[in-house]
């Protein structure tokens, strides 16, 4: 478990480092790349196992019987959350876009609302737009510190045009873990409002110390119209094996869900599968718990020295490994501050925008990165805005 | 390229090997898997050596960059299927279960037809019925040795709701390699009921010593209506991978396709990606035409033996590595016939009739494995209906 050391991933089909430059105009040479989400650390070595034992054996044919892959699921869910779940209740889909994609198309029509608690993860609403529904922005309130939910101004803004309601629980990008109450708060909301309710719940387990997430599948009179979305592919840092699970309870959602898997002709890669089943282990789990430490090291490394800049604050992160950071105080214009972020500082990082209303004059940063190098991009990001000292 | 080796792949959640008993009632212990189909061999270097590649660099992040990958693609359709095309018409699915269940999505509405040549390939009428499509099954003639179509049997039988054709090419469970008079027959037809066709050509690498398979895009007025369908998976034995590419000439269908694409959430894993580059190359190559040579030898031993058996016809194979057999000549029922495949030889096969209309009477039998156990497998069924001698 060295995640201080640097692992160099240009050339090497790498989404985050080779296309930093087409799209940020930031050289991957000298540039640090904090955009997309994945981390720059190995995942376990029980992980990595699992690929050297497929390639070992070296057939990769057709995968059967994955009752060994759901009771992983199943023991997880349970050890780390709390959450007892039925086996039957999961479907595997390829990643938690196409799981949203899914959900979406199983149970809106085009034409319904789907609501999102804005900003939040930029690939909701472009799913939603693509299949032809509606995003309708419930904005995050801020509260001073962090992002909290305004129940009231959005039953509101409904126009009963709604059918579904998308959460992501933990927060992208504003890093919240949601209170018990809160999600108590979003299932009344769901209730009143009839809505099924997605929980995007892909953060669940990178948590920082002295918070606790609790699932939604807990939440009491939320079962009947809930969809869980869980993933190793976060936690363990695999997102190319494209891996997610889209978990549910209800006997009626869940056929309406699977006549739709059946439709599409979803089912799962085995590397997703040899490699989530390894994952949810104990040895996983414990790669887990010393990754957390580690990323909370960096973001309270990241935090205090960005917050050092006048009109520059980075919200406290108390699950993810992305700092959102709103740049508003310094009165630039949004285009002042993305280029000396870029052109001045070298850093590629997420533009607020994407995340839709609320993302104006916010940066997200990704951290899971060795600490050298969040270091180094604290350091680059004071002498850009040394101005403003 | 020692497919002689015996590997053993119970246990390995290898569908073939470990899900033969729960469904045929097999046991793998002294039983032999001739039904889905993935081969027992392992890929060629190449493609082992790529996920080696990914392990020993370790960080499995989102994939960035595909350049390499599309133009791997367009040198193997060049060079080994003299077929020039766009980077830009290559989208690239979850497998063609998933590829072919997208093209229904896209390209037709519940409730109309989807035309297939029966028998074939199972998965074909399994997504269009689970899309809410009706299936109309254009039932293939037996001309005393092979399958041919019959167009004035097809123009009188189709009904009008009919928006799109499946081909399979060349045929599964046929063998058939389709000739160029018969390809434009199919085009003719696609043209005069204005329907999309769709070009399954899956196993179209895997061709016989005296065949030659022509792509659906080489013929003349088929460009405007067509979706062409390749993949590694089947060439190379990596079903596992999920990958698999939609090729689409036309930019209005293209268009159509994309938008779908994108509201599913459909992108590639990066081990398929890895994979197929890696595999359309020299390596790739020289290892098919070994394949080639080697499942030819196959399918002529278990050819010669089983058609000893009176009553008992395997269909020659122009492609693929899928024997099919006739025993309606034996005048036994159906039943009689599985229970001395499955409960005497122990030889798992897929059932005829899962393929459609023309598939009754009929088992199909996977080659794709160590001659030993062709040779086994051929004496075993001569002994399972010995007293027909």
């Amino acid at each position: 478990m060295n995640f201080d050391e640097i692992i160099d991933r240009v050339g090497t089909h790498s989404s985050k480092w080779d296309m930093m430059e087409p799209i940020y105009g930031v050289s991957p040479k000298d540039g640090i790349s904090m955009w997309v989400a994945d981390m720059d650390f190995r995942p376990p070595k029980c992980v990595s196992d699992a690929v050297a034992a497929m390639h070992d054996h070296g057939i990769y044919g057709y995968y059967g019987d994955d009752a060994t892959y759901r009771a992983a699921i199943q023991w997880w869910m349970k050890e780390r959350h709390g959450w007892a779940l039925d086996k039957d209740a999961i479907f595997t889909t390829h990643g938690l876009v196409n799981g949203t994609a899914m959900c979406v198309d199983a149970f809106t029509a085009p034409g319904d609302g789907v609501v999102l608690f804005t900003p939040v993860y930029h690939a909701f609403a472009r799913v939603i737009k693509a299949a032809g529904r509606e995003v309708t922005e419930c904005e995050l309130r801020h509260d001073g510190a962090k992002y909290v939910m305004d129940f009231d101004a959005y039953d509101a803004q409904l126009t009963g045009r709604e059918r579904m309601v998308i959460l992501c629980s933990p927060h992208n990008p504003g890093g919240r873990v949601w209170t018990r109450e809160e999600l108590e708060g979003v299932a009344a909301f769901a209730r009143r409002h009839d809505l099924i309710l997605v929980s995007d719940e892909i953060h669940h387990d990178l948590v920082m110390p002295g918070h606790r997430h609790v699932p939604m599948s807990l939440i009491e009179g939320a079962a009947e119209r809930l969809v869980m979305m869980t993933a190793t592919t976060k936690t363990f840092n695999i997102a190319g094996a494209h891996a997610g699970n889209v978990i549910i309870a209800d006997p009626g959602l869940r056929a309406r869900f699977a006549a739709r898997m059946a439709a599409m002709g979803i089912s799962a890669n085995s590397f997703g599968l040899f490699m989530t089943e390894a994952a949810y282990s104990p040895e996983g789990a414990a790669w887990v718990d010393a990754l957390c430490d580690y990323l909370h090291g960096n973001a309270r490394l990241f935090d205090e020295g960005v917050n050092t800049i006048p009109g520059v604050r980075s919200m406290p992160l108390e699950a993810t490994y992305l700092a959102w950071v709103d740049f508003s105080g310094t009165g630039m214009p949004a285009a002042e501050v993305v280029s000396r972020v870029q052109e001045s500082a070298r850093i590629a990082a997420n533009h607020g925008p994407t995340f839709g209303a609320g993302g104006a004059d916010h940066l997200r940063f990704n951290l899971a990165t060795p600490r050298a190098r969040v270091a180094e991009a604290v350091s680059r990001l004071q002498d850009a805005f040394a101005d403003l000292q």
